[in-house]
């Protein structure tokens, strides 16, 4: 008896990364509604699709999930690099942060996404400011997300003083609250930036209404060399000494960590993002990630804000997370491309509570899906998918895009958003950003000439 | 009055590289025959072309050059990652290369060109087995080459015994001396596989044909202590002890040096080829990079082979060079995004010895120019184009391809070679590869499953 079905994605091999790792050659996948109603190898003629998709030999996967960013920072790409921190920050970034506004935001996490859904991510988790825009960008566009306004003992542009902080924050969880796509976390920036009174707030926000609490967690060691003078704790003892840390806590970066802050973390189940480009770019350090994973935490990857990166594509970010911990610790049997490949989704799935919904193709999640082209030379011969995905693939080779059950991309047309008007309204605020800086480095040489 | 040339690139960014960094916003280039033939912002009318490239408000640049691989690993790529050095080596890599013919290097190299030229490289350097087959893939595709038959001690499965190594060699010499774009080096393999006899042998034959001779040099602890243990000496104080350090010497590697090799190797003037993720992926160690260039060395940029990086996209390995050396120091401020792509295409073009050749864009040079596409949410907004090369772009972004005056690539389509026979010939060596190992990882999950 026939079954209708919405979409077929069949004619490739779906890797499910589920928990028994099954792998389908030749296999196709059913989508109902939003959900994923069918994986297999056998019997496709009996679903009977409105559409389909034709992977074309190549790999069905789930969606990547990139953990932790700042999206509407695409805006800032190439601003300033290669510089001293404290430079790039007070130089380039805050000035320009400080001018933001909403519609800022919103321009430059609508070009975020495009670049995101181009490159495979399908679930973003976002820190930044005017929150609510992220939120909107996607909304409108069908992307997954987890976003929450940073939080902080400044006044903020959005919000104000640090008195409305939670307020704001929880307005935004109850608004979106019933969303299929959106969720919101209450996001503390940091415990340098965060007072203990501002933290415990903020925690029992996110306890109130059973939702993440994320956290940038000794990203530098100037952070812990302050957290330290300050209250003579590492920033894990003292999230710990607040009673902050448990599974709904999401530590990004957890570059300078201590052996004994990875129990702790452990013992009281919280999870991790790394972010491995990002923290190179800006010589923070390398994670102890092969430490974190062998104490049993749950790490997702991400990579950061465009600034310090300077690209979305997760593919990139995965063949570093590889990479790094195999020269740093010199043995090239860590971090896998197996074990990369889950970190970047069913892992990251499981940080941001959302490993029920996404992450893995399993009948009755929903239907985050990707399709990578592998007809191409550095994808052939394949002797391992794992392999190809981490090692060799590039965000560009993704060919297609389901979200909750969503058409996104197809053969790489975005078909939610206008990409001449994204762009369009990309450049028009790049001028502005241009205006905000003094010495504004545009185009210009070593020499500082602009031309012969 | 109007100048007749064969083609103008217009329309975009020009990056010459040249030694005054000259740059040339809406700028265009002029190619005759093989060379260009001017560069310039201005009286574009006054150039009557037979063909011309829009470049769209994209960069124009320099061709990459890839300064050390091994292209016909491509067909090796992914058949084992993640495992201990001398395991990769004995239980997949050497078995398999016992095994293959001319033939099969033809394919893999066709198929590397076609990945490199796809991801914006115009130049490479190769070392390996049957290199008479590299030269012709070359050849025929149209793509500039420096390569060597490898030599050591050992048999050859291609020239024989190692009394064959050297007229071997020479005859290679003596048949692409004339070439306009496939130039020969002298290739033994590495201080630990080829004895002093061999070495000094090599080194003549370079010196007598003035020709480059290559090596690998201090890729592994391993390695350095057989050397120290056989010899008394570094690899660097055994090469200099044997008179082989010189302005022709490339050095591949050069990870597991010491402060006193770096003086002595800029002494001799020679040159050395940073290889950064095939280093970290097998763990062997981080190069002094930094050291080196303060020193004097020029270096410049490989893939290595496709088994241990695993692609030739030269954009991911400048992202990897510019962050590695960044945490490895923890300077956010050491190589910066211009000298990393100096070193992926000048640097490189001069430690070749082809530096009046290739690797800028300057008049007289010859005609080796990508062009990349800029109008993707990836590289929009750009302050600066070499930030954006190094950090954001990848090989996927090379819209059209020149070398040698000859229009390879256009609009991401290759107009050298067949890419589906190619492709087909790639799957078809895959088979026998298969075949050569007995344990074959294939798709294999990590349960040993299949499928569920």
């Amino acid at each position: 008896m026939m079954q209708d079905v919405d979409m077929i994605i069949k004619n490739g091999t779906v890797l499910t990364m589920d928990s028994k790792n099954s792998l389908f050659e030749n296999g196709f996948l059913c989508v109902k509604g939003d959900t994923i109603a069918h994986i297999g190898d056998r019997f496709i003629e009996q679903f009977n699709p409105l559409k389909t998709i034709d992977a074309k030999g190549g790999l069905i996967l789930p969606g990547l999930v990139n953990a932790h960013t700042h999206a509407a920072m695409s805006l800032f790409r190439g601003l300033a690099d290669d510089l001293p921190l404290m430079e790039w920050l007070n130089g380039y970034i805050f000035p320009v942060e400080s001018q933001m506004d909403a519609d800022f935001v919103y321009a430059g996490t609508l070009l975020a996404i495009a670049e995101m859904i181009l490159s495979g991510t399908t679930t973003f988790c976002d820190m930044y400011l005017f929150e609510e825009e992220v939120a909107k960008a996607a909304k409108r566009t069908g992307m997954r997300c987890l976003v929450g306004e940073v939080i902080y003992d400044f006044p903020s542009p959005n919000y104000g003083p640090v008195e409305n902080a939670i307020e704001y924050s929880e307005g935004l969880i109850r608004k979106w609250r019933d969303d299929p796509i959106v969720s919101i976390a209450v996001e503390p920036h940091s415990p340098y930036t965060c007072s203990p009174k501002l933290l415990t707030m903020a925690n029992e926000l996110a306890l109130k209404y059973e939702v993440p609490l994320i956290i940038h967690v000794a990203e530098t060691k100037t952070e812990v060399n302050e957290i330290m003078g300050k209250y003579g704790k590492t920033p894990i003892e003292h999230l710990d000494s607040l009673k902050i840390l448990g599974p709904h806590l999401i530590a990004d970066h957890c570059v300078c960590i201590e052996p004994s802050d990875i129990t702790t973390m452990a013992i009281h189940g919280v999870k991790v993002v790394h972010n491995p480009e990002s923290n190179m770019k800006l010589a923070a350090g390398i994670a102890p990630v092969p430490e974190m994973l062998a104490a049993g935490l749950i790490v997702g990857l991400g990579t950061d804000g465009c600034a310090s990166n300077n690209n979305l594509d997760l593919f990139m970010e995965m063949d570093m997370a590889a990479k790094i911990h195999k020269v740093h610790s010199m043995d090239p049997t860590v971090m896998d491309a197996f074990s990369v490949l889950q970190m970047a989704t069913i892992g990251g799935a499981t940080v941001l509570g959302l490993e029920d919904i996404t992450g893995s193709l399993e009948v009755g999640k929903k239907a985050d899906i990707i399709v990578i082209d592998t007809y191409q030379p550095h994808l052939v011969p394949m002797y391992n998918p794992f392999s190809h995905l981490v090692y060799a693939a590039n965000g560009n080779d993704v060919r297609h895009t389901i979200i909750n059950g969503r058409l996104i991309m197809e053969d790489r047309s975005l078909l939610t958003l206008d990409l001449n008007e994204v762009i369009a309204n990309a450049e028009g605020k790049a001028v502005k950003v241009r205006s905000w800086i003094s010495n504004g480095p545009h185009i210009k040489n070593e020499n500082g000439q602009t031309h012969a």
